[in-house]
C-alpha cells in the first residue's frame, strides 16, 4: 500500500519505469493520477484486422486508443518511448485459450507478427465522476468493480463475436444527469453508461453474484448504472482462441502519457 | 434545385432508393436533413487493415463510422438494407492513382475482395452549428467549403501517409467558444476545430487559394476556424495508389440512416 501511494504522485514514466525494472507488479488503480490508463490486447497480424474492425463496431466497451506498428512493441502515440513488453505490471498469456502463463514481461513471446492494441479504460471517466463530487461505490468499499456478462450481443467481426461486458456503479437519482454528463465527455474511455436501473433487460439475473469483480452494496435509493467494460474485447479475443493472445492482467493496466483532459470531448 | 429542395424532408431511404434507381445523381448537402451523411474508401482487403489502422490513428480527420464485410456492399451498422454500391449519387474509381471513371454505380467494378469504409462528414456538426443560430459562411454565399492541405503530417500506417487536410469556417471572436463546443459534441464528425486563426502555422500560404472547393469571404472580426477533413483519408489513399480505390465523389455522399444526435457526446 505504502509503494502505491508512494506512486500515486509520480508522472507515468516514472511508475513504467519503475515496473519496467520489475520493482512494482501490483495493480495500477491510483497510480500517476491524472494519466489515461490503457486495456492491452496483443494478436498476431493475422488476426488485427478482424479485431480492429470489431473494436471500430463496437466503440463504447472497445474504444481504440492506438494500434501498434505490427511487430514494434512502442505506443508512438499515446507513449513514445514506452515498451508494450516490460511496461504493464503483470500480462496473461493464453494459447488457443487457455491461459498458459502470468508473467511480469513477455520479451520472451515477443515476435515480429505481433500487433498491440491499446483500448479505453473506466479511470479516466471515474476521475471525472470524483472531480464531480460523486461518491463510487466499490472505490470506497475498497472492492473492485463489479462486472457483469450481459445478453446484448456485440457485433460481430471475422472469429471475434460475443456479449457486451458491462461494469456496474450505483448512483441516487438525483446524480444520474450528472453521472451521464460527466463519463459522456470521455468516448474514448466508454463514456456514458449504456444502461440504467433495471438489470433484467441486460440479462443481469443477480447484481451480487458479478461474473468479474466483486459486489458492491446498493444503498436505498440508488439505481444500478452500467457503463461498456474494457474485458468486453479481451473476452471476445480469448473466445476466437487465436494460438496466442496476449492480454493485461486486470487491474494491471498500461498507464500511458496522456492526460485524462487529452480525452475530453 | 427543385428536385433538391423536394428531397430535403424526405427521410435517408427514400432518397437513397432515388439515388439507386438513377432518378437523383447530385450533390447531397441539404438531402434528408437530420440525417448524418458519410464518406465512402472501397479497398481491396490487402489493404484494408493499414488503412483502418490509419484511421484510428487519425481520429479528427478520418472518425470511423462503419468498416462493411470484406466483399459486402451493406453498411449493417449505420444503414442495413442499404447498398454502398448504388447508394452514393456519383462514385470515383481510381487505379493506382489514376482518376479513370466517375460513374453512378460500381455494380460493374464490385468484387469478393473489396472492403467499404464510411467515415464522418462534416455536415452533422454544420447543422449543430446552425441550430446554435450561427451564420456559415460558405452555406450563405452559396459555395462549396474551402479545403486547405496543411504540412500537419498525419501519423502513418502502410503506404497510408500524408498531409492532413482542413476545412475552413470564419467566425467571429465573441462566437468561437460556441462554435467550439457546438461542433466539439460530435467527434465521430471532426468534433472541435483542430486550429483557430493564423493559417500559416497550418503552412496555408493564401487563404484565398484552396486546394479544394471554393474561397470564402472573410469579414472584418472574423478569424478563420479550421476542422479536421473527411478529404485527408481519400487524399492519404489516392497517394498511396492501390491497384484500385473508389470514393464517393466530392459533395455526393453516402446517406445513413442514423440521425445527428445519434453522434453526439
Amino acid at each position: 500500500m505504502k509503494q502505491k501511494l508512494d506512486m500515486s504522485g509520480r508522472d507515468a514514466r516514472e511508475v513504467r519505469a519503475r515496473v519496467r525494472d520489475g520493482k512494482y507488479a501490483g495493480p495500477t488503480a491510483g497510480l500517476a493520477s491524472g494519466f489515461a490508463q490503457a486495456n492491452l490486447v496483443v494478436l498476431p497480424e493475422e488476426y488485427a484486422f478482424d479485431f480492429l474492425k470489431f473494436c471500430v463496431r463496437n466503440p463504447k466497451p472497445c474504444p481504440v486508443l492506438e494500434v501498434t506498428e505490427t511487430g514494434s512493441p512502442e505506443p508512438v502515440v499515446t507513449a513514445p518511448g514506452a515498451d508494450l513488453r516490460t511496461d504493464v505490471p503483470k500480462y496473461r498469456v493464453y494459447e488457443h485459450g487457455e491461459l498458459v502463463e502470468e508473467p511480469q514481461d513477455i520479451l520472451h513471446l515477443w515476435r515480429e507478427d505481433l500487433v498491440g492494441f491499446l483500448t479505453g479504460c473506466s479511470f479516466t471517466f471515474e476521475a471525472a465522476l470524483l472531480a464531480a463530487g460523486l461518491r463510487i461505490a466499490h472505490v470506497e468499499q475498497g472492492r473492485n468493480v463489479p462486472m457483469y456478462v450481459t445478453t446484448r450481443e456485440c457485433v460481430p467481426s471475422g472469429p471475434f463475436a460475443g456479449p457486451m461486458v458491462v461494469s456496474m456503479r450505483p448512483f441516487k437519482a438525483g446524480e444520474l444527469p450528472l453521472v451521464v454528463s460527466a463519463s459522456g465527455r470521455y468516448p474514448s474511455m466508454h463514456g456514458a453508461p449504456v444502461h440504467i436501473g433495471d438489470s433484467e433487460t441486460l440479462g443481469i439475473r443477480d447484481l451480487a453474484e458479478p461474473e468479474f469483480g466483486e459486489p458492491v452494496e446498493i444503498e436505498e435509493g440508488q439505481l444500478p448504472v452500467f457503463w461498456a467494460c474494457g474485458v468486453t474485447p479481451q473476452a471476445v479475443a480469448m473466445k476466437a482462441k487465436p494460438p496466442l493472445i496476449i492480454t493485461h492482467s486486470p487491474g494491471h493496466m498500461f498507464i500511458t502519457d496522456r492526460r485524462h483532459p487529452e480525452y475530453e470531448v
